[in-house]
């Protein structure tokens, strides 16, 4: 596996390939990689003939007194890890590869950045100002470095899948977003990376999520349609542990995330938030 | 020469020469084109293997009580013209096509967009506020669409020049973005789509912009490094015609567009923007 560190050096790989007529397939992460990521580059294996993982912690995406600085970094066994799981290239720049001299501080003044509109400051972004617009900025450039074909995303962060498919066909990167289906735990915690941070008890609270939406999916199977009520259910789980802090529990339209106020007639996703410990966490399922 | 209609045409096409090893150029117009664009699409010509010339008068760049209706459109006439000057593709997409269902309110909180900061903020961009982030977002899409290596833009929007520059730069488009000298008329006025819009008695007033420059021009030559008094004396050339309502008349960093107190330690630019009749026009030149 073919190691890169700036933007040009992975395009000319990317190039290369398109030029033999290769696909090639993106699948960006900021590393601290577990089974999540894996399918990922499992799923853009099946589909591409080339594949490329990208780790970078993007500081833009954080806010502050979140966990920039202590978010788990190892990129000797995420290599190791993507290699085995059969990608052919490894993109990992630091910081100033792909900030250069505009800096980090996407609202300085000093450089540019993509801005991705209301869909960004519901849920995730209205908890975490301007993380969408970190996210979307820094995966515009990397989809410009890597030159995919195709781009691979857990749907585990939900809101940040629809907000790439969303900059991806509004702009014209002529990229397809490839959705991957959540990989949990055998007791139903989504796989992540700040999972890492749980105490052994906050670990066993955090099943909380999970447990939530299961309320809120049964509840839909037993014909309840009056999405307040799944809700209400749904917030009652979370509210029952005591190291789970809830953040929100949500039934809302599966495309704009606009809230419903009864099940049936577009396509609905359950969201739900909380912090546990010190940890926010979040999950979501199709109704 | 072909024409293409939408994104995903455009992109075949570009994919297809890029895969044979061609060289693509891109050069984005809004039409009405002149021998200032035609002079883009020879310098294409001469450095890429195929060229791309796009028409499309984008509505997120003008600002409500502008031009926008009546901005001349011909496609016919451009069409004729671009096939005589050598492109091999037209890309002539409709509103649609563009900006589809997010609609062309950049701030409507609907659709992605490109912000590029304060050095779009500045002269142009105080003038006509949001007119950077529009066509920061249209050439984004444009790039994306049309995939070249290279893109061509005249240097008498040298304002936009630089922003684009910083923002092909900034996101890694890994496109290179070439700037093109200025072609005028005998008498000196930069050609223009917008000259179109003056009567006889404005047209021959419209020379002060370029005699201001000159003017300008002549002082750094005789030695004077204030910029200050190159300015006064270059807007006392804008004032002193009766048509001419003066905007700006500056001296300043050609990078950064940053003030300059003394010149001769970085290179400089004058730029001025005056209204004529009722037309903005602008101009510039290196000192």
């Amino acid at each position: 596996m073919q190691v890169y560190e700036t933007p040009g050096a992975v395009r000319r790989a990317s190039e290369g390939w398109r030029a033999e007529g290769l696909s090639v397939g993106l699948v960006p992460t900021m590393g601290a990689l577990h089974e999540g990521h894996l399918s990922l580059v499992e799923r853009a294996a099946a589909g591409c003939d080339r594949v490329v993982a990208s780790v970078f912690v993007n500081p833009t995406q954080f806010g502050a007194g979140e966990d920039f600085e202590r978010y788990p970094r190892d990129l000797k066994r995420d290599a190791g890890m993507l290699s085995a799981a059969g990608c052919d290239a490894l993109f990992a720049p630091d910081v100033g590869a792909m900030y250069g001299a505009g800096g980090t501080d996407l609202l300085s003044g000093e450089r540019t950045f993509v801005e991705v509109g209301r869909l960004g400051e519901v849920f995730e972004g209205a908890a975490r100002p301007g993380h969408f617009r970190g996210v979307a900025t820094v995966v515009a450039m990397l989809l410009l470095a890597a030159r995919p074909h195709r781009a691979y995303f857990g749907e585990k962060d939900y809101q940040q899948l629809l907000v790439l498919k969303k900059m991806v066909r509004e702009l014209h990167f002529g990229v397809e977003v490839v959705g991957c289906p959540i990989v949990r735990e055998p007791d139903g915690l989504a796989l992540s990376s700040r999972n890492a941070y749980l105490s052994s008890e906050e670990r066993e609270a955090a099943t909380a999520l999970f447990r939530a939406l299961e309320t809120g999916r049964s509840l839909y199977r037993d014909g309840v349609r009056k999405t307040e009520e799944i809700e209400a259910a749904m917030m009652e789980v979370l509210r029952a542990g005591s190291l789970v802090r809830p953040d929100y529990a949500a039934v809302v339209d599966a495309e704009s995330l606009a809230p419903l106020e009864r099940l049936g007639e577009s396509e609905a996703r359950a969201l739900v938030a909380a912090t546990v410990g010190r940890t926010r966490l979040i999950d979501n399922a199709a109704l």
